[in-house]
């Protein structure tokens, strides 16, 4: 199963600190995938949410109630959104040496950016943040200058739009796709019961 | 609490087989608030969902797996969407008189829609309906027509927007809003909690 994610999605932090729980009580394994939203949203013609009148009302609400709801630390970050080639980038390449640190590092990024009001986009942020995970950090400014890892976060985000993902949280089992954190107990349904 | 829906919103429609069931379990009264989209879609910059890139085809695919895991009978109706006009005034009007059977017709007319595949825009169609359930279908022609019931639709709708909904279903209990089917599960956490 496929966790399809922009780092800079609120709705994506939250539902990264479950996803690996849910995937694992059905003997799951969950890639986590990060992506660029823009192109997506290009791509479906969606507006990102705080830039929509009412719905952006509505989403700054609803994270918040949310963070609540799940007890996920988070405080509505600014500058918001932010590029989040370089956590990408690194997650990439750390992810080709080791998932699980890789995963690490991810639920780092998340929580620095949205409950530690680091800036992610900055690359020396994304270093700072590994270097606490004992990444080296020198590796992880030249994983985010690479060409290789520029190049596979370019092919995930196309690849993951040519999957039909628009959103995210985007979170794919066995083919069957389900969109936004609020879907996680359709996922989980669709785990247990293996499709319906 | 209130459920705002246009008759013509197949998420609505799953949404109605179970809300009042929902509100009663918390000893609560739903209150039925048909409106029209249309307005709400052009005060929000929404977009109709089948209209949208990637986003509609995930919705019809989503519509008939929700349809199978609610186990309520759907078929994607042609055409779609109607107009909801004289489905939503005749509602008004005899949600006057009979909240209960209001209810009972708005059920009939969502049933007749989306399981029964009758064009529900047609003021003959709801009518019909309407008599199927005792209700006098001369009266029913009559207040599709009376300017009480257009004003009252107009009044609705404009209200509606005014209190921020820009989709359907669109849930508001104590002031709290849930916009979705697939967030039933957070409404009745927010009843049985009192809010968190």
């Amino acid at each position: 199963m496929d966790f399809y994610f922009d780092f800079s999605s609120p709705y994506a932090y939250f539902a990264s600190t479950r996803i690996d729980a849910l995937a694992e009580r059905f003997g799951r394994v969950c890639r986590w995938r990060p992506m660029l939203l823009n192109p997506a949203f290009q791509a479906s013609g969606n507006v990102r949410l705080i830039d929509q009148p009412m719905k952006g009302a509505y989403a700054r609400h609803d994270w918040d109630r949310m963070s609540r709801l799940m007890q996920v630390p988070y405080a509505f970050p600014d500058p918001f959104p932010v590029s989040t080639v370089a956590a990408a980038r690194a997650f990439w390449w750390l992810d080709s040496i080791d998932p699980i640190l890789a995963k690490k590092l991810g639920r780092a990024l998340f929580h620095g950016y949205f409950a530690e009001a680091r800036d992610i986009s900055q690359r020396d942020v994304v270093a700072a943040i590994g270097a606490e995970q004992g990444i080296d950090p020198a590796q992880v400014l030249g994983a985010v200058d690479d060409p290789v890892w520029k190049a596979k976060l370019r092919h995930e985000t196309e690849g993951a739009i040519a999957s039909g993902v628009f959103g995210a949280p985007f979170i794919v089992v066995d083919g069957e796709a389900f969109w936004g954190v609020d879907r996680l107990w359709m996922v989980g349904e669709w785990l247990e019961r293996g499709g319906w």
